[in-house]
């Protein structure tokens, strides 16, 4: 399979890297001209050529880089991976957009032939790729969106790439409020835990 | 010790046959005549008896009620339970307030003189209680506030009460809004899970 992963960051990097120890064709759609031995491309070359898209850019940055792309995504999963972190106030962060909105819903809405699937934006990069270093594997993530067969897709995926195996499926794509607002609350544990921790959801 | 509990809806009335089960002296404060065989009063009359007020009324009904209180508050631990659900738009509820502010940091502000403990917002009634009914207590609560003294007494007391084991201490009051922003996903795993769930906090 490939995948294009837009954004060179941290996540970035780390979701092509995971995706290459398993063996599939990465390439970061990216207008720099190398990123630490990752194969680069320019964006819209990257996605072009690839199955599934992963957006792993900042929040409001990823919607206007996909917005650049709007007919080359048609019928693609896009992978949304990303928060709308807004650190122009100091850290922590807020949202700059919630609520009654979410980036999930943003990239649906600008990109209604996409079948946009958020998920991995529960976690840091370190654990996204390697839930097992956890409780060995025993907690969540969660997928939205509105394209039950993607979301069923992308699920394998994570358990083939990464070896999610407690995934929620939350339901559409404006569940993904709910994710993106889990962040406020991310961001204070990790100020007590350090970035490499997750959630279980405990049900009985 | 004496706890007034305002709020006679299911977290009020969950919260006051918690205490009353442990031996204390509750009073529900409400303009209700009677609230299904608790003891009643005036929230006036209830929180100037009180040692300890725990308000569980919804978000925004919360700080108009205490703010008829406010020189009854003054030096008491005021636990804010409550979250700001508007379910003017239909379900699931948006937030009143979110991002830049929360409940637990307009009460504070609100009664600058009162020590706000923001916590028991994360979990539905029966799991605030009775955390035991979910693999024997093995997730997490948390606490927000100003005042370490405050945070560290309820903590002891969410022991006693109810045998909470694992809660964190998130920082100053406006962590609550961590905490409070959870709810939308919270909503979500209840459309999924039902109500009765927890999450654990997994660090390693």
């Amino acid at each position: 399979m490939k995948i294009a992963v837009l954004g060179s960051g941290q996540v970035g990097q780390s979701l092509a890297r995971g995706y290459t120890r398993h063996g599939h064709d990465v390439v970061i759609g990216t207008r720099k001209s190398e990123v630490e031995g990752l194969p680069v491309a320019t964006p819209d070359l990257a996605v072009a050529d690839a199955d599934l898209v992963v957006l792993g850019v900042a929040g409001r940055a990823s919607v206007e880089l996909a917005g650049s792309l709007a007919h080359l995504l048609d019928g693609k999963v896009l992978v949304d991976a990303t928060n709308p972190l807004d650190f122009s106030g100091g850290f922590p962060p807020t949202l700059s957009v919630c609520n009654t909105d979410s980036v999930g819903e943003q990239l649906q809405r600008e990109f209604p032939e996409a079948r946009v699937v958020k998920t991995l934006n529960t976690v840091n990069a370190v654990v996204m790729t390697d839930p097992g270093l956890l409780a060995g594997g025993d907690h969540h993530l969660f997928v939205s969106g509105n394209d039950p067969d993607a979301k069923s897709r992308v699920k394998e995926l994570l358990s083939e790439w990464f070896g999610w195996r407690n995934v929620i499926d939350l339901g559409d794509i404006t569940t993904a409020r709910g994710t993106e607002m889990y962040l406020p609350l991310w961001l204070r544990l990790m100020s007590v835990n350090g970035p490499a921790f997750n959630i279980k959801v405990v049900v009985e």
